[in-house]
């Protein structure tokens, strides 16, 4: 089966009324595109929740801030289609951003205080960005079912939270993070790692893993004492600058967590001129 | 037919969902209750256009400002049943303000710039908390047309623009200003009149009238003197302050309007305790 390609908003609502009066699911996987693993692996496990698989590939303008990497974010449109084609993906609806913002676009979704904190207070603006386009993606394809990975733990959060919100009729799914062998997650920026900062890059993950056994096991204080440390361990690594690295509430995200079973270690920091986030969960 | 009438978004969802299944078209008539003639021809209009009229009456708190009518905003929902089932209508969507609004509900939609002028000027929040109760109130209900009256013509305004914006797949229709015999419009506010107001009240629509017929007729030098003595005019006939009486672009509600061939009279202005606003189309 190939891969049927919609560039408009009106050509993705016809392909996918079409599949619907044919009886079939929609599940979309929303994506920035340059698609590694860890999308395809949102597209399988799509694939195992409905009829059809939705991607979406939009490197959304409003989500990025002025200073960031906008332009230089990877787009790779031909290998993604080809990636697409052998996981079985069914449609892509790939759009130009003036056919999501024409001229005049004015409104935005506002989520509140989730928003303003960790990503969020780093990246002012980002989760409007993220809210707004995702809320315009699952009423403009209207899936099912919507499909996010974890590694973007607090856009998931966020997601969750809108979708509620707003009463958007969807059911979101996640899927977990996959992971190179030595640890680090993928992320469609790990393509700007030097190879020197690559090999650096994996400590992240295992020193949030020490962390994280040492809350599960009990050993608070060690945990409290690793945490204070972070800043400079990381260093000691090879990072530049840590943006966060905090244990919160895994639903609410909140630091008031001490009474909560549930707890997420989410973590923000620098490699030259690369930003990486990862999150575990403490079990 | 009697009417249905649903508390909660899962029972109307369900009630929408059997009429759909039917093969019947949707059309919703979004209220605050109170209703009058101006609701009602919405209801009759709506009745025109789809097979199922589904009514919403919920007095939304989001749109009143701290010092606004919410607590005295009239309600009497046994005699809106009343003229309903009497008009035809076949749903009734009445819920709870926690059913709208749950404990930890904090995501809302900013329209931008038409949210901030002339009404939002006078009233800040109140187009973000009416484009985030319709969103809501058209995500639940999912209807395929919607319609709002003209008298609140730039609530009509912003809800095409967020409609358009966030793709919400629905029509959004309009319905005219329905008015006494002596010119007022109708409105669920004017109840609040005492009679002595109420004898004052129609003037305003009468002094619109003239500027209208001024601009349409070419005198515009007449036009710009009566917009100007405005405030003394309308206090000589026994109003109170004068929030906006203005000449703008239909479309885009925009002072930058003199090319444009569609313009709009809009008002708003104190009669005592009693707000009132209205407008008319430069013919």
């Amino acid at each position: 089966m190939t891969l049927e390609i919609a560039r408009t908003i009106n050509q993705i609502r016809e392909k996918v009324a079409l599949k619907r009066n044919e009886g079939k699911t929609v599940a979309l996987v929303p994506t920035m595109g340059s698609l590694h693993e860890g999308h395809l692996s949102l597209v399988r496990q799509a694939a195992e929740q409905a009829d059809i698989v939705c991607v979406s590939l939009f490197v959304n303008p409003r989500q990025f801030g002025p200073d960031e990497d906008f332009d230089t974010y990877p787009r790779e449109e031909e290998k993604d289609i080809a990636k697409l084609e052998k996981v079985g993906a069914h449609l892509l609806f790939a759009p130009t951003p003036e056919e999501i913002y024409p001229q005049g676009h004015s409104t935005s979704v506002d989520i509140g205080a989730l928003g303003t904190i960790l990503e969020g207070e780093h990246r002012p603006g980002f989760f409007t960005g993220v809210a707004t386009v995702v809320t315009k993606l699952l009423l403009q394809v209207m899936p099912d079912k919507a499909i996010f990975g974890e590694k973007d733990y607090q856009q998931l959060m966020v997601i969750r939270k809108f979708v509620r919100d707003l009463n958007i009729p969807v059911e979101i799914l996640s899927g977990e993070t996959v992971r190179e062998a030595d640890g680090l997650a993928l992320s469609s920026r790990n393509a700007y790692l030097s190879a020197e900062e690559r090999k650096v890059a994996p400590f992240l993950h295992h020193f949030m893993q020490d962390i994280a056994k040492a809350c599960s096991s009990g050993e608070t204080q060690q945990a409290r004492e690793l945490l204070n440390k972070a800043p400079d361990l990381l260093k000691e690594a090879g990072f530049d600058k840590l943006d966060y690295l905090e244990l919160r509430s895994s639903e609410t995200l909140s630091q008031d967590h001490d009474n909560e079973e549930n707890r997420r270690l989410l973590a923000a920091v620098w490699l030259g001129k690369t930003r990486l986030i990862d999150n575990i969960a403490i079990l």
